[in-house]
């Protein structure tokens, strides 16, 4: 099955930009009439039917709506420190768009190396691994920001009823953390977020203010796994708990 | 922490390659009497002194033993058919290398577009990404062989006692498949192997075999995951569930 991106869509009608309009009409040789399966972006999926085969603008008729297709029982935001390489980071993006994320916020640590991160890139891995993976919605990129003001702009603990936030770092030693399975299993909120530092991890101010902001810490098992790999682990605990 | 990979020890001397010896003389700095970690990719991590700061051919005695140090407790086989493009593959050993396993087998498929597959660059990356995620063992890359050798070769089902073997595939419609939480949950089994298919999916035939061979079908969730992403995900569920 293979699925276009409408950039416009109004329920009726879905008009393909000119990349999407080149594959579905240079590529795949579909033409006026033919059925093909569009996403608006926002979590419905249209069947339609071909009625401009313009290779530059190709527009389609929908038949039928499919409204949160491919979508998954819970709302998960992962906030990600950029690695210092940039393929790193969006990878991530791809895999925790396969596995099922709604939003990716590139949160910019202390100790983070990379301190400034464009996302025109990530976003278009983000679409072209939701129409890979089957879903409907595209994932939001949201700009980067610093893990202070990310924290400071959720809500306060006492405010904190419905949703899950988490944070994963590796102070050694450190006691208090429950694995990210334990913090899943102990709770029924659909809101989840989950915070994940860079190589450097956090300061200790940064996980103090997670902290006083509801943030759970949790751990991710025994092994040292790399910023990346973490933000992957932590959306696929998540996608095999409540998926 | 920083660990060296040793090619030769006989648990009283370590002796690192040109490469490494390198990367710890030249880059690092170390010189004669420092403290430096060792690995001898089979499980034993090796506090030494060093005895020889040659950049090409370095030498330490070891102070003290780690037998099993960063391991895990199950043995996990993933063999997974190698993707078209070979940095998705190399991105799964990494991966499957940081969350756990000991061996993975590229098989080759019926339906595989990528019928060879050179271990040369894979082994490289797992003993890399060993070292980064603390462990001393560095996992196993074995030779290509088809999806119906490897099968064959291992035991019959009546045979299969203190093992888990499961075969992940996308068959629509069938409905005989658990989740891969829910095999991992039903079974006490140390000895885990999980098959993962090429992007076309493995043949009936295949299959069939598997399941003749004690192999359990199970699904890896709703979403439509790439095969090297599926690998990972069944890796981590491994290491979720049992690490």
């Amino acid at each position: 099955m293979e699925l276009f991106y409408a950039y416009d869509s109004d329920g009726r009608h879905c008009r393909l930009d000119s990349d999407e309009s080149g594959h579905c009409v240079r590529v795949l040789r579909h033409r006026v009439g033919d059925e093909i399966h569009v996403i608006d972006g926002c979590g419905t999926m249209f069947r339609c039917r071909l009625t401009d085969d313009n290779p530059k603008s190709a527009e389609a008729g929908v038949l039928e709506a499919f409204p949160g297709w491919g979508g998954h029982p819970y709302r998960l935001t992962v906030a990600c420190c950029p690695t210092k390489n940039n393929d790193r980071f969006e990878w991530f993006v791809e895999k925790a768009t396969e596995v099922g994320v709604d939003r990716i916020v590139p949160v910019i640590g202390e100790r983070s190396e990379r301190k400034v991160y464009k996302t025109d890139r990530a976003y278009r891995i983000a679409l072209s691994a939701t129409k890979q993976s089957l879903k409907a919605r595209i994932p939001e990129i949201a700009e980067p920001l610093s893990v202070k003001d990310f924290i400071c702009r959720s809500e306060p603990a006492e405010q904190v009823k419905e949703s899950l936030k988490l944070i994963a770092y590796c102070f050694e030693g450190d006691t208090r953390r429950i694995s990210i399975q334990e913090a899943l299993a102990a709770s029924t909120a659909t809101d989840i977020t989950i915070l994940i530092g860079p190589e450097g991890d956090f300061s200790p101010e940064e996980a103090r203010l997670a902290i006083e902001h509801g943030y759970i810490p949790v751990h991710l098992g025994a092994s040292r796994l790399r910023t990346e790999t973490a933000a992957v682990v932590a959306a696929t605990a998540v996608y095999l708990a409540r998926g």
